[in-house]
């Protein structure tokens, strides 16, 4: 999921699984970069940066964390 | 719905998507800066720079994260 | 609502519009810097230098976007 | 509020009104600091630099924004 | 409780007072610190610097902020 | 917890204990992370510094702040 097409986007926030509902927020905090810096050739050359900086790493596993609780929530918690 | 005039508020929260919800999420984001800082030229002159920071888009992302957590309830999390 | 009194305070949370539930959170965002800094020479004397700079008005959208959940909840997004 | 001992805390989220209510979000907030650091001489040495600093009075907005979420939600927003 | 066994993990998030409440929202911020450094003397040894830097304070209350918002929830605001 | 294999994902929320669900939200704050940079000697490399600094340390705990609020929501804060 991780690689996808940015221009797909879901049309439910409803998933199967724990799992896919992490991929999910995963997607969206991506998406809130490239909907602000939509140029990829720029994306992918602050990537290296980025990705090797531990407080970068952790600030991107927060907004990661802000998502997961939107789709938590509009999953009923996957409570089954 | 990036570039629409930031003086037009939206009348409602509630949207026919999820991925319009996420696009009014990034709108009320911009709104937060231009209702702080609202000299378009001045914000103009500042994209460049933020655009292509790291850690300037995560925070870009964080912000529309927590815009969508608002606007996701709003609309019952689209459940249907 | 942007320059009104930060001594007058809202007797309620409830507003007839979204717009407006908006403007009330950038006002809660403004109250929660004037009650820590009260002196509002020296906050004059801030501005210049925030209001350039690009991560210091994304947090400012991060501090809105917090007031206005607590606002849109209040409101139960305005739902109508 | 603002000056009231830190060391009386309140028995209840409960308040009459919305500003009372802000005001125990911003008691909170500073009761968050000063349990970390209790050393009231280093907190008041501390406060010239960060009552000064535009990025600093926005990060305390923050917390008194997250503090006033919990406690609006206590007062069932105050709805009347 | 601030000085309490890191490793005694409280059983319940249901306390008897809103003071409480903020003691447990205290300890489970400084147990994300200890469980991801779980070494004390390191803790100990960045102690002095965090506790006199008014930005490292904020950023703790921001952190206890979160985790009050979790265990007023837990405790329906201790609305009696 | 705090090493099992980042690939086995939780198929649930839901956890018997308040501890154990504490320990769920450090392996998600800990995924945002090891999904955003997979590799693991990357990571490992850049442990040394930021569990080194307390700044980071706070903003780890932040996230994990985050993700026990779902956690907490999806058990129901555990009531009992």
């Amino acid at each position: 999921m991780a690689d996808q097409n940015p221009n797909t986007f879901p049309a439910t926030l409803q998933t199967n699984t724990v799992e896919e509902g992490f991929d999910l927020a995963i997607m969206l905090s991506r998406l809130g970069v490239k909907k602000t810096q939509p140029n990829m050739k720029i994306l992918r050359k602050l990537r290296p940066k980025y990705a090797n900086d531990a407080d970068s790493l952790t600030a991107a596993s927060q907004v990661i964390a802000l998502n997961f609780q939107t789709i938590a929530a509009a999953n009923n918690y996957w409570r089954g």
